[in-house]
């Protein structure tokens, strides 16, 4: 999803940090859409990024900017270990180690751009997360995406790439329909109710988490490529800014945005494993690097809201 | 070296964690000595652990404890990314899947100690590195060892090994000849004066670091191997104990113990690129939660020279 409305804004666009994109390759397990608008030149295939020299043929165009987004999400990379480090893991390791060799006489060093996620912190965290806390995954996904950033952060540091990992918070509002993911409620309960339809509550309205939109998303990304490297010292992994709120923020802003009517479409349906769950995530960061870089989200949950109704629902309400 | 002092020590005790040693696999890049003194079975082989089917051989005896040591040192895995990436993680890797494919009935699930290292942690680092704090190696050896760490720490959530990896501490007096690496000087400036042989100290006597002797090394993989997991939490990797010293410190207590004729055979030849590497290194953690969990080390530099006589020089001063 993020993918795909990355594609659409740098086609839309037609620059990034000043210059023109005169080539896009999109790469993805099903071959992604055409992104609309655009006048350089599309290539688009249905790739299998972890199969030995996938990745080779890949790199042979020389981008400019490599965007790394592709992951099997958590719940998969829980059920599937061999599936998880095969995708999520593996398929990293080979693009690096593609650039790598690719890139070995000195002549071609591309920016890389990582979809790290706060999935790397869970377990035992303080109420505030800062820059320097140990990563700690409690899930195979989130662990695949930290020992990425670690392989990331030591290719960048030999010159290899000029690396940088984004840990994105949770998005929302996600368009679509609903899945199983235990995150998926919190975009659920905006959602359904401002298309009318009912969305069940999962957990306690105390719950707290980290998120920001998917336009937010976009915009760390396009920022990341143009950062210049030096920036990033030693440590070319972020911590991404958010908004920490608790579900009853977010209803009252849901309030504010489309009324009491949306409100009462939201049905409280305990789900315990699923309150479990989430109360192991993370709940806030304190995300100074990135702050100090430029990297900026929301700073109410209504803005995430009406980045929702303007991107998705065409700016209106129903 | 450590390998070789764990399985003399297993060896000599009979006895890990009150049940009676039966049998010792050694294996190695090199075929590894027989330790003196053993009555059980001993299997000595040379192998290379990151190739393909290696693993899955070696765990077919089914060991109720695997420690696992191989490593090609820091230098190295700069030097030959290849395999850095190849020894270090690959080798662990293979390791931790023939453990999960060999124990997948639920029948065998054995300690696996792993030794990682102090190298995780580099750059700009606090005066004192607590259990909280991000990995952040800046060599490729402690990229691979972090990586390590969080395989480890998720298939060890996963209830596929019973984990624990040890952050060891630089090992010192090492025995043995003087070699190139940055950190040797800490052991030779003990080493060589006891032996009645001049040493050269490469970097300013200001220079802080953290350290323990090879037989609290040993001790902890020993501690370690009849650990209750459970104990571990969610974080089944440690920061050993240690103690931070500086090189003043050290030339202290060697005179302490052996008198000004061993200091005055320190020759100062200052080294600006080892100076400037060891100055990066952490210089003292604050390892609570390992000291909570029994581990111990060495408290004063002039312990860690006595271990050395000790175990090394038969106990008698030249």
């Amino acid at each position: 999803m993020i993918g795909r409305k990355l594609a659409e804004k740098l086609a839309q666009d037609g620059m990034l940090g000043g210059s023109k994109v005169e080539r896009l390759s999109l790469l993805d397990v099903i071959e992604p859409a055409l992104p609309a608008g655009f006048t350089g030149i599309v290539h688009r295939a249905a790739i299998d990024l972890a199969k030995p020299g996938v990745a080779t043929s890949l790199v042979q165009s020389r981008p400019d900017v490599i965007f790394h987004l592709a992951a099997i999400v958590s719940g998969e990379a829980e059920v599937d270990l061999e599936k998880g480090y095969r995708v999520n893991f593996d398929g990293t390791r080979q693009l690096l180690d593609a650039v790598r060799i690719a890139g070995k006489d000195g002549d071609w060093c591309p920016r890389f751009v990582f979809a790290s996620s706060s999935a790397v912190f869970g377990g035992d965290l303080p109420a505030v997360i800062g820059d320097d806390y140990a990563l700690t995954p409690q899930t195979s996904y989130g662990t695949q995406k930290a020992m990425c950033e670690l392989m990331l952060a030591d290719y960048a540091r030999r010159g290899l790439v000029r690396g940088i990992g984004l840990r994105l918070p949770t998005i929302c509002v996600r368009p679509g329909k609903p899945n199983r993911a235990a995150s998926g409620f919190f975009s659920g309960i905006i959602r359904e109710p401002l298309a009318g339809q009912e969305a069940l509550l999962p957990v306690g309205r105390d719950v707290r988490h980290w998120m920001a939109s998917p336009r937010s998303a976009v915009g760390f990304l396009l920022h990341a490529a143009t950062l210049d490297p030096s920036r990033l010292g030693k440590r070319p992994n972020l911590t991404m800014p958010g908004l920490s709120v608790t579900v009853a923020e977010q209803i009252a802003a849901l309030e504010r945005v489309a009324g009491p009517k949306a409100v009462a479409l939201i049905r409280s349906e305990h789900d315990p494993l699923i309150d479990r769950i989430v109360r192991g995530w993370a709940q806030a960061f304190d995300p100074a690097r990135a702050l100090g870089l430029g990297f900026h989200a929301e700073t109410r949950f209504d803005e995430i809201i009406e980045v929702y109704v303007e991107d998705e629902m065409g700016g209106r309400l129903p």
